[in-house]
């Protein structure tokens, strides 16, 4: 079937196949998340044909959620088309998702990575495909604005997170649809896509084409590009930061000097990464600010008393404890 | 008449006067740059009350741009108001806008800050307190956004710059009007301020609803807060960059094992400031990361031509040119 149903080179094809080409790994095998959408579908396809050619094993891992009716069939669809594209082993793990209160994305999201490990270890495969798309890049950072958790929520996904690649983030929506009518694929749509109780759905269907009417059409691509750019300055504060906390924090003590030379953004990150680390502890931005101020605002602070955590200040050294 | 009509202490008016006394120097004379609208009035009203407790002197600075019919009487009358809150000198500054084909809020914004820096220079003063309220700071970060230039673009605008400060970054615009009724102050709309054709216009009245609408009424908040936290972390970045820069570069070269050691985000400053500083080109994120690729992607490339600059990898040194 592979050799007399190979499809014409298009556009979309060519871009989606370099895409893959470029993050696919040296030797071994990877596995392909498939849902059986558009981008998935695409990012099967484009991976088995890569695969081949490179002398890869490519398989494909389809998550069945449990959430929709039908959601098995589904399933099952998606690993028959993942076979007649050649992809070996297809395994298709069916999960339990935790309504662990974060919310049903959320809860979705960590049964699925869950399975993605089981799926590695199993297949000893190194590294799962991913089809999230520029647009998907633009949707995770308009969120990550909307709840205001600064600059790491604005970071968005990376192409390579451990053993999670994410080849399409360079890629429109539009073309891994266009992939799939090119290559005569017949993509599943995903209702909960258009559902509007899902605020990532309001940023597809309403937030995003209003911003682009309003601000030109540009936006997606702006806000991805703004994505790779700020990781990259995340990334870099956050090493530096790692360095200087690993050098001057021991025993829950750090001095008031070692934060006092750093610049601001790696003052506060080693006060969030070392409690973090060593307290179990997430300070948002204000208990961040309110720990920094025993350097940088001091005038003789008694003891700060915050959730999970009390800092006290003596002798030039910040001292960390947890109460009982 | 300040002592007879001296309003009572309502929150507005507590929450005003506590944000201009945070950011007041301690000796000397400060100017408020009054349109008379509700931000500035606030503004001005607050710093003279703030001013006069505090021993210094405060004035007002008013524009007139001379873009709308009757801007003249406007400036008049703003200069009347400041008058009636006892601030002094009151300099009304007669601008021309010059046509640079920067867009007409850039080009006002440049006419206006170069009257503040002539003020400045006439009167003694030692800043400019301006009007810029929280939504103004979130309006800057979406339209920096949609631009998409960037961490730089998302910084929104500092509470210091220079002799610029804007004490009223954390204050809504909702809290300016309320003073101004709290304190019986008559405010000047400005029409513009209605006009669809700016692009801050329509952020402010058409995207910046919808987004509290669709993903929850905090988003002004979280733009503002976020804009801080990325002003902290591109501030510490520049000013690595140019540490290594000063210590690396010189005479238009900079070897590529300087650039390897530093992060990515580093690494990618040194060049557009190197650049910028020394050869008077500004590079965008493209030509950026094109040069990178000498250190990060090596495999003997040629000449690199890009707009205005030559560089050229030689010997593990890169050697940048302009062209004649």
């Amino acid at each position: 079937m592979e050799s007399t149903c190979r499809p014409r080179l298009t556009p979309a094809i060519a871009d989606i196949r370099r895409a893959v080409r470029t993050l696919l790994p040296a030797e071994g095998l990877v596995l392909v998340g498939l849902s059986g959408g558009a981008d998935s579908l695409a990012l099967a396809a484009a991976t088995a044909f890569e695969a081949a050619r490179a002398g890869l094993g490519a398989g494909a891992v389809i998550i069945d959620h449990n959430l929709q009716d039908g959601s098995a069939d589904v399933a099952a669809r998606a690993a028959e088309i993942a076979r007649q594209l050649g992809l070996d082993p297809v395994l298709v793990m069916s999960v339990t998702v935790d309504r662990d209160g974060t919310g049903p994305e959320a809860e979705a999201r960590t049964a699925r990575y869950a399975a993605f490990d089981d799926a590695l270890e199993h297949s000893g495969a190194g590294g799962v495909l991913l089809g999230h798309t520029l647009d998907d890049q633009a949707e995770t950072v308009l969120l990550g604005l909307a709840r205001g958790s600064g600059p790491t929520s604005l970071r968005g996904m990376a192409a390579r997170t451990g053993p999670i690649l994410r080849p399409l983030l360079g890629i429109r929506r539009v073309t891994t649809r266009q992939f799939c009518v090119d290559a005569g694929l017949d993509a599943w749509t995903d209702p909960q896509n258009f559902d509007p109780r899902y605020a990532r759905v309001r940023v597809r269907e309403t937030v995003l084409p209003l911003l682009e009417n309003e601000l030109g059409p540009g936006i997606g691509v702006a806000l991805a590009r703004t994505a790779e750019a700020l990781r990259e300055d995340s990334d870099a504060l956050d090493e530096l930061a790692h360095i200087a906390l690993h050098k001057h924090w021991a025993n829950g003590e750090i001095t008031a000097v070692a934060l006092a030379a750093q610049p601001a953004a790696v003052r506060q990150r080693m006060i969030r990464f070392g409690v973090e680390e060593h307290c179990g502890v997430w300070l948002n931005r204000g208990q961040t600010l309110a720990v920094a101020a025993l350097v940088t605002d001091w005038h003789g602070q008694g003891v700060l008393s915050l959730p999970g955590i009390r800092v006290v200040r003596q002798d030039g050294v910040l001292i960390f404890s947890v109460p009982a």
